[in-house]
């Protein structure tokens, strides 16, 4: 649920959350203590336990619906009548048969093999199992297969199935009975290709609960012998603690079963072989929405197979339902409208409170560096004065740097060079342009942290005069917080340099933190 | 046709185009001139004229499609079964009751009033108004209703219709006879809420052809008097030379009867006030995929409201499909997988053959900067000597550049600052760094054109130490152009700096154009 409603949050958008019905007590506790807490604006979140009526029959094509769940009734609601007619957009993350593949580089005595087992057992286990991103397919060289199952075999051997209260249980039971029902019908249908190794038994330990009253499954392992051919495998998801060992011939043949999946939320590599890495990688990306690399470099920092974080892509192609969630800022705009706006510069800079290159620009008699954060206008502006550059200014500042690159000052070589002469430092000018335009007594300009897309377009020789002008592009105000001690504003600049021709020689944005005024 | 295939040839992905019946003569004309031009790569371009047989059945989680037609036709696709089950990526552009706005500010002596005028005629004729972009709904302010429908029917009684090749003839015949009857059942129900004033007559001179036998419609011209409640105007498009005059009241009006096309491609505001601009803009921005403001200013050099250009959307929320084109490389993005790869800084390098801050650095006996482009590899780096920067490096940098700001220079003041001491020229820092990894002699690398992401994390003090290094981050290869003296590549190189704490100064990109080796 949070990764669906953050980004709608972020982006401005109200949330009606639908729980599946199974495990609408928990998402209601979660609800009421979100809302309770105050952080969020009323009626922000909203939140539907059973039926939703003719919810559907409300949509418009400012509503966006987003969906996690099993692939049959995404694309029920993807082809409803109300959200193709308004276009409404659609965002589904399905369950997959998600893969983890151990490089062939992979000895039984490596870490890595010892992370593949720890991984499988923790994404087979956690949640038992029911997970959107948990590990069904497990991809091993032919000639570790043996390897692989025992360690398997003797991991899971040590999972106590109970009720999670008790003392000693590391996995707890299935979401309800009918979940568990359905988990061991999936186990028949993948018994058409592949034998149990593990588990499958109805009777087994379980620890402080009823076996038969309670939703328990134990963790089942199951081996495909033919898994390129057999279809079960990668169609079949038991969504429980259950999963199939498969082995590959080479790095092709791994890619070809991860492919069987038909699109899935993540896959892994465990491997130390970057170029084996690599391979897989980018031979298992178009099936994709995420791919963990797992080794020994990154293991203690990992968040593992199962995780999706707010940067990274949740969703995938295909049978995973061809949506995408988080990925960063990318998230928050599947629920913004995208509008291309034309214009002239200064209407666009009127529209997008951004300062436009060709826009009208203003001035005043009052340096802008004098003005607090409120004061400044988009689009005002400084024209400096101008300055002549000289031998003296190259070498003074060649000396000063210890730059002395040949096109500043050797003839020879910076005739022959791009430039055709000697010129001056590229980091001259930008200096010597701050030179200009800086206004040297304290004010609320407090500090320039930062400089973006540069570019010098036109070298500066010896007896070039350059100029700039200073004009602000946008203004980003920010929030106090405690022990900052100036209320601030972030400032960005547009610059210009041009020379006595009017021919442009740098282009760049400087970001400056300018104080708010009396707070 | 074009803005679909562009897109997807740069992202390397082949074409098959499917035109409508009627068309698919031109298209075809269009596409072999296209194939033996020889610009693409053989079987990049296929084209089926006629039935598709079965083509959507093959269709799988690795392609996509993209539609531009009617919106009954697209959501016919869009709920196709293979579609839906292997959620195959489906981009929708669907024809839309584009509208236009005459601003409230805009008197009839004004520029923008021509503007306005001549920008609904070129709509309403060029492809006898059967473009996706049309202007279908004119709004303008109660005050100039009568101005602007006499200005019209002026300039529109001046079209004159029929063969393009006679002379004088300003108008052809829409595509077939099947459009030009279903132009006039449109008419007939756009007259349920609105009165014809112009036009919408079948009998009229038509110039060197047969009224009768050729497909031609007059320039057709409605009004509807009460737009707000009618739904004709808003729903039912003529997909011909036909558009409907409504009045509004104010901007909040406008806004309401904007919204009523439920999105549109594309509207557009003419008013020469930004403040209203800017108004109409962002209120009708979630209807639209584009919005042109229309002023004097931009006149000249605007390409019209009807007209899609590459890095603008192309497309549109609710009505005109949801879909998304063009819009920069954004329009690529679609037609490409997208995979979050997780691991190791150094197996994300392998992967991505891209830096990442953290991963593995090589280096060796040789400065980069004397190698060329082929030989430099990702990761290679150069670790610099360290400088102590001392008071008379601040004097003599704030003496040779100008910059006399009071925290390089005013012990007294600069304690008072967010620094709490004197400090040193951010623009020193980053020449004395170049200064540090710069290899002076002539050498592949031939210039230094830019510098992205700088931001400066920490002051350096007068005593403080700093050292850096320099990182191959990533290299693209430049293709050698007729005319270029060198072939070159493109080399970005991080830039870190820290202090004798390692305490982070500043990180940036800088790039560079190094000459690739014996070409």
């Amino acid at each position: 649920m949070l990764e669906k409603i953050a980004p709608s949050l972020i982006a401005g958008v109200p949330v009606v959350v639908k729980p599946g019905s199974v495990s609408c007590y928990l998402t209601e506790a979660v609800v009421r203590e979100i809302v309770s807490s105050g952080i969020l604006p009323e009626g922000s979140l909203q939140l539907i336990c059973g039926g939703i009526g003719d919810l559907f029959e409300h949509l418009t094509d400012q509503d966006a619906v987003t969906f996690t769940g099993s692939a049959s009734t995404g694309r029920k609601l993807r082809t409803h009548p109300v959200i193709v007619e308004n276009a409404v957009p659609f965002n589904m993350e399905a369950d997959s048969l998600n893969c983890t593949i151990l490089g062939e580089s992979v000895a039984p005595a490596d870490p890595e093999f010892g992370l593949f087992i720890r991984e499988i057992v923790r994404e087979m286990t956690a949640k038992a199992g029911q997970k959107c991103t948990a590990i069904r397919r497990i991809m091993v060289p032919e000639k570790r297969l043996d390897d692989v199952i025992d360690a398997l075999k003797e991991k899971l051997s040590e999972v106590r199935v109970g009720d999670p209260a008790a003392e000693g249980v590391t996995m707890g039971s299935l979401v309800g009975l009918s979940q568990r029902e359905e988990v061991w019908r999936q186990i028949e249908r993948l018994k058409q290709s592949s034998e149990v190794i593990f588990g499958g038994e109805r009777a087994f330990k379980v620890i402080g609960a009823d076996v038969d009253k309670g939703a328990f499954v134990p963790p089942t392992l199951l081996n495909c012998r033919d898994a390129l051919r057999a279809s079960e495998p990668h169609t079949v998801e038991a969504f429980g603690p259950v999963a199939t060992v498969m082995a590959y011939r080479d790095r092709e043949n791994a890619v070809a079963l991860a492919a069987k999946g038909r699109g899935s939320l993540v896959g892994s590599v465990i491997t130390h072989d970057e170029q084996e890495a690599a391979a897989l990688v980018l031979g298992c990306a178009p099936w994709h929405g995420r791919l963990l690399v797992l080794d020994r470099d990154c293991a203690a920092e990992s968040t593992g197979h199962g995780s999706p974080l707010p940067p990274l892509v949740h969703g995938g192609p295909g049978r995973a339902g061809g949506g995408e969630e988080l990925g960063g800022a990318r998230a928050v705009k599947h629920y913004m409208q995208r509008t291309a706006v034309q214009g002239s510069p200064t209407m666009l800079m009127a529209v997008a409170r951004q300062y436009a290159t060709g826009a009208r620009t203003t001035s005043g008699d009052v340096h802008p560096f004098r003005k607090y954060f409120e004061e400044l206008e988009i689009g005002e502006s400084l024209l400096t004065a101008s300055r002549t550059v000289t031998e003296d200014d190259i070498a003074a500042f060649g000396a000063l740097t210890g730059d002395h690159f040949y096109a500043h000052f050797d003839e020879e070589a910076a005739r022959n060079s791009l430039f055709g002469r000697r010129v001056a430092h590229g980091y001259f000018i930008i200096s010597a342009a701050a030179g200009l335009f800086v206004d040297p007594a304290p004010g609320p300009v407090l500090a320039n942290y930062g400089l973006d897309n540069l570019r010098f377009r036109q070298p500066v020789g010896i007896g070039d005069t350059i100029q700039a002008r200073l004009t602000v592009k946008q203004t980003i105000r920010k929030e106090k917080r405690p022990g900052d001690e100036h209320a601030t504003g972030i400032v960005v600049w547009e610059v210009r340099v041009w020379n006595q021709d009017d021919v442009d020689i740098a282009i760049y944005d400087i970001l400056t933190l300018v104080e708010r005024r009396g707070e």
